[in-house]
């Protein structure tokens, strides 16, 4: 579906509006149903054993005193998930990650599960099931684990991407290289060099709300999941794929999302759910707690990066060099070759390379965070850049500018561009009133690029037309930011009604074709396209039926703004029918009128922005006072405006949280020492100024609205633009991430 | 969507076979949720107040102390439901009847509903409501109410399709005649007459499962309703115009259902329990007691029929003549104009008519039950037969086997039947060997004849391929009878795979396009043919995809068996591809493959049933015993035997209790004294023998597979048959159904 470039210049109708959320209401008034909000006659309650150390073999565990405590109905181990991915390495991954199957890899690793009738019992239960372990030495440090000499987490991992092909395995799974041109030639000409490495911590996407399911299973083998998810469609498939069921035959239902943010994209506990379930003979609710959510869902990378650039006199960036080691948990994972392919995407270059390295360390299996990898590579390069900005005595905005990437660019990781909006965010940046007040004593301005790919996928709608004229959307795509709101706009605008007209549901997976997970930025770029496509489907129908109560040709019959009208100069005399006309007599003309549509939402555009923070640091504490934020980003059409500026403003207080207070504690024994939102620190509203937004629409060739995915590039910039602009404060490059108020006082002192 | 007379003689692979019923697991285990195993959190209980006069007029209602205790959050009257149906007549009527406006019209009428924290604070606060009556004369009984000076119950009716048009109000609310040729010439020229006069009691479908919902509205006007009904599309209809709502703001899911048989095609409570929630802003649960449920839901028609039949020496029936007064609660129905249609349907008639009277009385509102009204016309018509067979001197088969209807009739309705299967039914029941067995003391055989028309009407299904080659199949039609067993064998059998890989849901409202109510044993038929053709469209993109996969044209791909195959004359290298392995690679041919259907599934075909009956009667009590009974039926292609069985064995089991023992008992002050199951007694299974039955197959020609309805006709020649062999035993015709013992002594007596 290719862009009508008359778009860019057509009024639209509902687009662009600005209505209410439909799930606003019920979010507010504690009417929406999450994952823990459903019940079923007769569920029991699900609780999971988990491993208290970071790497030990599991010698034996004894569940028969918990399976005679009365009112237990189902104990679990590994046993009763037999390994059924046929090869499938991820699957495998995903399968023992559930539950343990020789060796336990990282503190909070699942070993066993229990069904009770109450969660008293269960926790009871829990503690009577004893567990033999052999402790292994254990690492949890990405740069320590990359060690040669480190303590090897899995010794079925040879390392990817080298040649020749290693002989013996390590804790580097994978090795990843991109670029074009030549690096050590460019660099040996370059005028001016930064050369340093940098440093992040691993974080939790920090969602409100648990992991939380229920799971039913009947005895032939049908099952119904209810369940918190960002993708229930490959929920149900992997689900289905564990425990050896057809898909079919497993219906989930995804409830309202107190946030995902990439968290919710891999199965934890609903396989164990569904098996408890299959045990038991009766449904089990699992809500994970907020200790097993830190210590057992998918947090981000920690990650160790050298960057080195090189610039000429003019400010022509002739060469760009950077190495990734991201750690992924104790499965083998792809994020540093994501990061590699992020790094530089911003920039226009002769000569560069990118070189990414996953190392597997003793901690939970990383998922994915809002434009997962991309920010600790942004962090990196662009803290190099504003360091070489200054080297070279340019403007660090100017300096951007000139080597920005633009249509025609040979990205760093391979395509060439088409329209994007990196120069336009930079030069909105550079005009943006932020960049000229001024600042105090203390304080420090900075601004920073990010880069993210945006997704397209599977994507399945049905439109269906009721009777009296009002619409029926269902869609697969689970709503994590507005998209019911915005995919009812872009249905509104196709048929030429108001926007109050439709109401769009997430349907369950027996109910509506395959979708991809809401990831990548896709639920509204590849959902609108795929309603756009199911509401031209139903105009067809629409004239048809206008054409058979007229006895005319359907190709006299144009739709116009809601309404069927015969051509002019045959049928001159004919009033137009509006839609709810047509769906009043759809009963009579043929029967119910629906628009449907599978497909793949291809050409997704790739989305660039530009951030400016200003900082205060307190020399004395370390402590650090966000005091403006501004982000520029093109959204190549904002659909809904509103839901844009708070994708672009979450992604920033993410980011922030990222850069100055959060991160993952760990104790030499391997075991998390913060696992909770009291030691785990987010930010929280007072922590934050309001974070000015300016959206920018560069449309995207390949959508035929122009729409980009905008959820994940707003949480790129913000670890470096903070880190640009606490180094501009303390007059010190901080290189590690985040930079908390001990990390600012070292920084200071060394 | 016609049928293919080849398949009458094909084999098929999945129809016909008897699978275990999906749903059958957990309707058996408890794990099936029915109306009331729905909750949300903090729903309120809702309760309603029922008048316990017949005919009243509302003086007044203070709802004042009950809206003042704790724990009552909403009092709901009439005057919270104002009326805005729009002259529309029928909704007016259940607008009124929901919750009377001014007048109570009979004992049960809801005059006002609360919605409290539990239900004894409900129970509590429906006491404290103050409502104060004028009470008005009543009149329970058809024929009382009938005659000229009968009470008026309705002062706005007067009576249709009379000529000259009344100029004053009536409880007769139409009349309509249906027939042809010249009865009184036919009449004159019989050489044996037969007139009588029958008479039927009210009775109730009994099923087990109450009426009940959960509804939620939120204060946007979003809303949610999870409720026990036969058409969950019709209940968000109604409600929405009952409510002023947007039909697609409110999202309705059908639970399991306990038992409908037309007693759940309309809204009863919902709308009320939609509007309490609306007024207490939570979600209301509303289950209705069994109380309320014979008091206050919509049993059948009360019946009066005349019924006058001559015949010829050599057994043709020469004319045909009756008269049927049906009652239909306090409002207009139609129930005598069905009753009218079908009485003489079985039957080739040259002179024919039938003339329906609709009596108002001071019951509730009738609904369907069944084949609604036909049962009753034909106990009339078929004891008449009987009678006049004997006078004759011919064994009734025989001579019901000389004067039934064939293809090329002219019903007494009107059309033209086609292919039928009267004759066959007859002539499998002349052969049958229930027929030749020996009867002993005060035993008696009867045998009759049954027509019921069936329906079609809108239906929409989704069919979805999932990636592991299993399918979802999406329907609308409520399933009362094991219709998702049937539809998945049919899309097994038209996409070529096995049965256990389809899963059919009833999607809900919001996820499916309009589908009519499941009545009219339209379920399987209209729902088999929008799975038929949306099977088709998916092999079409079946199709597509494989020629895509060979790069080869879509002309040269045909669908066999469930596997693509080229055409071998030009392609005769590539191997057949399965459907597995078509949509293991959709993701990268173009996205998830579907098929969907929006239909009015016109062309259901009319169905024909005989029955045979032995009963033993005790002289002494006037007790009744059923020793045997046999259907033979025409399904026209039955898609599951079983359910087919079982359908024709549950109508003939409701059939006996209505015609033995079942029935409405009204005082004279106008109160239904048997409201429960306790005293309105249906049969259960020691009351009942194994019931037989034969299918017999004449295809439907409107059916690609030859599908016809059979869930209603079975229930229509019971009272017929059973009122005919007590005849037999007792010697006496039985003019008065239910042949409860006191009816039996009674006509012994006489």
């Amino acid at each position: 579906m290719n862009f009508d470039p008359s778009h860019s210049k057509r009024s639209f109708s509902s687009v662009g509006t600005r209505p209410i959320r439909p799930d606003g209401v019920d979010k507010v008034t504690g009417r929406a149903r999450y994952g823990a909000d459903f019940n079923m006659p007769g569920q029991l309650v699900g609780r999971i054993l988990r491993s208290p150390h970071a790497h030990a073999i599991i010698r034996k565990i004894d569940t028969s005193r918990a399976a005679q405590l009365p009112g237990v109905k189902a104990v679990l181990t590994a046993a009763d998930l037999p390994d059924l991915t046929n090869g499938d390495a991820a699957m495998y991954d995903i399968l023992d990650n559930c539950m343990a199957r020789k060796k336990v890899l990282y503190d909070g690793h699942a070993v066993a599960a229990v069904a009770a009738i109450d969660a008293r019992t269960a926790k009871q239960a829990l503690k009577l099931i004893e567990v033999e372990y052999e402790l292994l030495p254990h690492v949890t440090d990405v740069d320590q684990a990359f060690a040669p000499d480190a303590p090897l987490i899995n010794d079925t991992i040879f390392t990817t991407g080298v040649d020749p092909k290693p002989d013996r395995p390590s804790n580097v799974s994978m090795r990843s290289q991109f670029g074009h041109g030549d690096v050590d030639a460019g660099m040996a000409r370059a005028d001016f060099v930064v050369e340093r490495t940098f440093k992040t911590e691993q974080t939790h996407q920090g969602y409100i709300e648990p992991h939380a399911c229920v799971a039913s299973v009947s005895s032939d083998g049908t099952a119904d999941l209810w369940v918190c998810t960002q993708g229930h469609f490959v929920y149900r498939q992997h689900c289905a794929q564990l425990l050896g069921m057809d898909a079919s035959k497993l219906r989930v239902t995804s409830s309202e999302i107190g946030g995902g943010f990439g968290g919710k994209t891999h199965v934890w506990a609903e396989p164990v759910a569904l098996a408890l379930s299959r045990k038991a003979g009766r449904p089990v609710k699992l809500v994970m707690t907020r200790d097993e959510v830190f210590r057992a869902s998918g947090p981000t990378s920690a990650t160790s990066i050298d960057v080195k650039i090189g610039a000429l006199t003019d400010g022509t960036i002739i060469a760009a060099d950077a190495t990734l080691r991201y750690s992924c948990g104790p499965y083998a994972g792809a994020w540093a070759e994501v990061g590699a392919m992020t790094a530089f995407a911003c920039y226009k270059l002769e000569n560069v390379r990118t070189v990414g390295y996953e190392v597997l360390v003793n901690r939970p299996k990383t998922a994915a965070y809002r434009a997962p990898s991309a920010p600790m590579a942004a962090f990196a390069v662009e803290s190099a850049i504003d360091e070489l900005a200054k080297k070279v005595g340019m403007d660090p905005v100017d300096f951007r500018i000139r080597n920005a990437a633009q249509e025609g660019t040979k990205a760093s990781y391979g395509p060439v561009y088409g329209p994007i909006g990196i120069g336009p965010t930079l030069e909105a940046v550079k005009n943006h009133p932020h960049m000229k007040a001024p600042l105090g004593k203390n304080q420090g301005r900075g601004m920073a690029c990010g880069f993210w790919f945006n997704f397209g996928g599977q994507t399945c709608t049905d439109l269906n037309i009721g009777m009296d004229g009002t619409v029926s959307l269902a869609v697969g795509t689970v709503d994590v930011g507005g998209s019911r709101a915005s995919l009812s706009l872009v249905a509104a605008e196709e048929l030429g009604i108001d926007y109050s007209q439709v109401r769009t549901v997430i349907a369950d997976t027996s109910s509506l074709g395959y979708n991809d997970m809401t990831d990548g930025s896709r639920g509204t770029f590849s959902s609108s396209m795929a309603t756009i496509s199911a509401a031209r489907n139903a105009i067809k129908i629409l004239r048809e039926r206008a054409a058979q109560m007229w006895d005319i040709p359907v190709e006299d019959v144009t739709w116009e703004n809601g309404h069927a009208v015969a051509k002019g100069e045959t049928h001159g005399n004919l009033p137009k029918l509006s839609l709810k006309e047509i769906a009043a007599a759809s009963g009579t003309t043929g029967g119910p009128i629906a628009g449907h549509s599978e497909i793949v939402a291809d050409g997704a555009g790739v989305s660039f922005a530009t951030h400016i923070c200003d900082i205060e640091v307190d020399p004395e504490t370390g402590a650090t006072k966000v005091l403006r934020y501004t982000v520029v980003q093109d959204a190549g059409k904002a659909v809904h405006p509103t839901y844009v500026e708070g994708q672009y403003q979450g992604g920033a207080a993410q980011g922030i949280g990222w850069a100055l207070n959060e991160e993952y504690i760990y104790g030499k024994d391997g075991r998390l020492q913060n696992a909770g939102f009291l030691d785990y620190r987010i930010p929280v509203c007072s922590d934050l100024p309001m974070i000015d937004t300016q959206i920018l629409e560069i449309p995207n060739p390949n959508h035929p609205y122009g729409v980009r995915g905008v959820g994940e590039t707003s949480i790129v910039p913000p670890l470096a633009a903070v880190a640009n602009a606490v180094s501009n404060a303390v007059g010190v490059r901080m290189l590690h991430i985040p930079m908390s108020p001990p990390r600012i006082l070292a920084a200071l002192e060394a």
